[in-house]
């Protein structure tokens, strides 16, 4: 029902000539659009009407407090310079669990209509009107692993070496495909995502979605990654290891 | 209606299970798919049957020497490192015209259902069975210009170091879009692409779309650019006359 509700808002203004982008921060571009505003403002309506009791954490509002146990982890607009270039590997992303972390987790991209799903040991993809499950593939050498990263934008100096230990040793890197490759990791199509300085609300969908497809998501020292930060998930967990290895060098 | 046929091709590999990918290259890694091949003979066979005066590049199987002087720049697969990992941001590239260069371009992207056609002094998209022209933006100022590169995975390091004098002064840069980037530069979504070592398959198709679309594509000299090697192409003049002149210092 979120997801449903953030799809028209977000084709409003994808492509959009009346695209409204503030800088979020004075320092850097953190674009930040009407859409994201207006989606996750529409998003807190339905859960305010179906979900009171429950707390809501979100990128442009901030925390709501609840007493049911459960956060439901919004990011209206993930990946803002995709959107802001018509490139279409942002996404929508939900994310809600317990404080212990999240246990449903969807991704959705309302341009190609995918909507990546996770929740209760099972993993799907609807597109196109047809559903079909999903899974991470094996692939246990780093040396046949295809990795994604935003890197070089983003992650301090240090990280960046780090992670260009992995990437040197990985066979195939591709750049700034935001949270779409988290999709593409959980159905199969990828391995080795690596990352830094991600927020909450950047990791809960996707860490939930490919947990419940199979896969690992951890931060660098193999610990939980859904408060953010460094974050590193993997199909496979002997390359999770590798590459866990790889980043502490 | 080269598109046409590329289309089920395409998309029967594209996150297929079954998908061969060789190394076309024994240095580096420059996958070539099944699909890539199985295209571009059934464009040849469409090409035979209609148009059999005509010569044709194709990125596959070298030239065909014709007699009508127009010759088919044909690039089945562009981007077969987004293919290979899922990413929506391939496409098919197809262009005509006589030897100073094409007067037709197509990037037609399969899963998205995205075709971008330029010919006649005219460009437009058709999309979910909805056509509509496009067109490049104004962007005068490199400060306000969203910038594509396929760099860091191309060229020398003479050539980043370039590439990097002009993204010092963009708004934005993003890496990896293949040639939809092409088709977001003709719609007015970006205002700026830089490349190096591009084929004359890889940029005809763009090269024609663009330039119907009212924007500019030249080499790294402000020369022709449909040969391939240093390419760019801006929808702005203004913004294009200074990034030639920063890629030159």
């Amino acid at each position: 029902m979120l997801a449903d509700a953030a799809r028209p808002i977000a084709l409003k203004y994808f492509r959009g000539a009346g695209l409204g982008v503030d800088n979020k921060l004075t320092e850097g571009f953190d674009p930040v659009t009407i859409a994201d505003r207006e989606i996750e403002l529409e998003m807190r309506d339905i859960l305010a009407r179906h979900r009171p009791d429950d707390a809501i954490h979100g990128e442009e509002f901030g925390p709501k407090t609840g007493t049911s146990g459960l956060t439901w982890v919004l990011d209206p607009i993930d990946g803002t310079r995709s959107f802001i270039s018509g490139t279409p590997t942002w996404g929508v992303l939900i994310a809600v669990g317990p404080s212990a972390g999240p246990e449903l987790g969807i991704i959705d991209q309302p341009f190609t209509g995918e909507r990546y799903i996770g929740a209760f040991g099972h993993a799907n993809v609807t597109h196109q009107g047809e559903t079909r499950p999903i899974a991470v593939r094996d692939c246990p050498d780093l040396s046949d692993a295809i990795l994604f990263s935003t890197f070089p934008e983003v992650g301090t100096e240090q990280e960046r070496h780090a992670f260009e230990r992995v990437r040197d040793q990985a066979k195939l890197t591709r750049y700034g495909t935001d949270c779409y490759a988290y999709a593409l990791l959980a159905s199969g199509q990828i391995d080795l995502i690596i990352e830094a300085g991600l927020n909450a609300y950047d990791i809960q969908g996707p860490l939930a979605l490919i947990q419940q497809a199979g896969g690992i998501v951890t931060n660098w020292q193999g610990g939980p990654a859904h408060e953010g930060g460094q974050v590193i998930a993997a199909g496979d967990p002997a390359v999770h290891r590798t590459a866990l290895a790889l980043l502490a060098d």
